[in-house]
């Protein structure tokens, strides 16, 4: 069992919560049960290696078939340990270092896509994490995070993606520029979510495919990447508040989407 | 200018951090220029004082009229008093002390209501605030907060209401049962949103008189609760995701009755 909370393995999987040290070692990490099952249930041959404190095998014996299964080595690890490798969160007994998922751009979107989601310049790791899951949950073809937002592989991000990091083609890195290029040239329509756009949610025939375009938490979308989309869409703001949140925002016009292109089911 | 952080004033505010304090003073805090300018904007007579740090006055000239026409006194405050009247957040240079804007359960819902929101058990304020902004921006007619759930003045839920509490009839400390009696001898149909519904969200006609329920994030609703509801919906998962947050099932949900009530606009 690892119980020494300076030992130099426990420092360097701690450094992965800085996006410098995860850059250098091509790790990061995922934590809790739920993550560590999807990462290992969806891309195996990404996980690295686990660490669970004892007890966790008992209550989570599927989680350990699954990592003998893909030849993950799992390490016994102090809760001091567990809780010194993922900084001052709660990992619930159990961590995973991972190998980065994000494939490129062109794999991602296929040749033939339906449902694509873009961010651009979204800085907060909740946000962006909740985004994903969104686009996981309405079955969408890929999300493309540009290189200006938070990375998918801050912790928060990891977290807030309930899984959903593991489930969907990602995406990072790539400029905006690039990104609505290759969505146009095959053939999406790339519709800017935008609290100031001028076509209403509800007016939008969004049957065919198309991307989702959504920008920053505080300033939306900049003009340059407004100009370039085929529409400004707004959701419509029935009362008295000001905005709906980015997260909020993005659910609602991707289950637009979800109930346009595959009906009533 | 006030400039000690010690005195007796800075902690009686600083106090309704917590629920007990704001239940025995009848106040609690709202932070920040959005904050304080939609409660002096739809409920100036809830405004008992406003702490402005210098130079405030300058930023939000707009904010410090609307305190001089409803006659609510600004007191200049430092930086360091600020901070310690709102604990460890940011308060943006401004706070107001408040009354309560809930009201009872028959007036929030009127004689006549078409779409109301009742949350039981609900424990994040983060999502208790986002659902009430969410609530207010389908136009919905009143949010209903059961007693088991978190207080709606949580410094947290007001923040993530983003002004939102001012906006809409708010109810709370209701039992459960009651709330839904309410609703229902008012011709609401009574909708629970449940990830383990057997009716699809889009297979659910929404355009008559409803009410959505709401539960705990974790295990969802009691099953007296489920029993209780005319129907259980649970909003479609196209992809691998397991759920959708509290957050993001609601936003669904009130903008498909929002939808469906209004039309295409």
């Amino acid at each position: 069992m690892l119980t020494n909370p300076r030992a130099q393995r426990v420092k360097s999987v701690r450094a992965l919560g800085r996006r410098s040290a995860r850059e250098r070692a091509g790790r990061f990490v995922a934590e809790g049960p739920q993550a560590v099952r999807e990462a290992l249930a969806f891309a195996p041959g990404t996980v690295v290696e686990v660490y669970a404190e004892p007890g966790v095998a008992e209550r989570h014996a599927d989680l350990l078939t699954a990592a003998a299964a893909a030849g993950v080595p799992v390490h016994e690890t102090s809760p001091e340990v567990l809780s010194a490798m993922a900084g001052t969160e709660h990992p619930q007994g159990l961590i995973a270092v991972c190998r980065p998922v994000d494939v490129p751009l062109a794999q991602a979107l296929g040749p033939d896509p339906r449902l694509v989601v873009v961010l651009t310049n979204v800085r907060d790791p909740g946000n962006a994490g909740t985004v994903i899951r969104c686009a996981d949950a309405v079955g969408a073809d890929a999300v493309v995070v540009s290189a200006a937002s938070v990375d998918i592989y801050n912790p928060k991000v990891v977290r807030s993606t309930a899984g959903s990091l593991w489930h969907l083609p990602l995406v990072r890195g790539v400029e905006i520029e690039q990104a609505l290029e290759a969505c146009s040239a095959r053939g999406l329509r790339v519709l800017a979510a935008d609290g100031a756009g001028s076509t209403l949610l509800p007016q939008v025939d969004l049957t065919g495919p198309h991307a989702w375009v959504m920008g920053n938490e505080a300033w939306g979308l900049e003009e340059a990447v407004r100009e370039r989309c085929d529409d400004v869409v707004r959701v419509p703001i029935h009362g008295h508040a000001e905005s709906l949140n980015l997260a909020m925002a993005a659910t609602v016009c991707l289950y637009a989407s979800a109930g346009a292109q595959r009906g009533p089911s």
